[in-house]
């Protein structure tokens, strides 16, 4: 008897902006946690990267969109923080809008297919 | 004036079989080059890879898909060549057309976004 195996097609896409990227699967969830927590210290831990990087993450995003996606907010003890813009948000939404869509597309593509 | 930029979305698709990747763009990119070559040495030399990576790619193959992909011919002073069997021909052909088929889709919804 044939062994039973599951096939699947697996896909990712990236937003790009003059052949830089601009957001991935991995910045998008970044500018989530900024969302949801209002910091990028907190969102950096969450996902397991140093400050430095998230940062890093953060500054490139702003640099390359028509316009910044996370503001910081100076602040008194805390260090104050950040919060995600209304182009961010736009950002994140069209993103996953548009990996659902791909989601939905694959699935039903791949299943035509004899392989 | 604003600075002009030019946006696009960038995509990877990625046959899995069990959890396991069976074929991603190189992998089909040697698949080819087998194909048209007849040879996996040669295949993997235009690919700037030494012969035991490819080997390695190719042996996961066959290992991952229903039928082998490629079959290595034994033979003379040479060392033989290799052949990418029915069933490769047809991964070559559903990756493919599914990586195309995903590339118009995904250029379609990108317009649509406003982002």
């Amino acid at each position: 008897m044939a062994k039973k195996t599951k096939n699947n097609v697996v896909f990712r896409i990236w937003f790009f902006v003059d052949d830089e990227k601009l957001l991935g699967k991995g910045r998008v969830e970044l500018l989530e946690r900024i969302e949801k927590g209002g910091s990028i210290a907190s969102a950096a831990k969450e996902m397991k990267m140093s400050y430095r990087q998230a940062w890093q993450m953060v500054s490139e995003m702003n640099q390359r969109a028509r316009k910044k996606l996370v503001v910081k907010q100076l602040g008194g003890k805390s260090g104050g923080g950040a919060t995600v813009t209304e182009e961010g948000k736009e950002a994140i939404k069209c993103f996953r809008e548009l990996e659902n869509k791909t989601r939905m597309f694959l699935e039903k593509e791949y299943k035509k297919l004899k392989f």
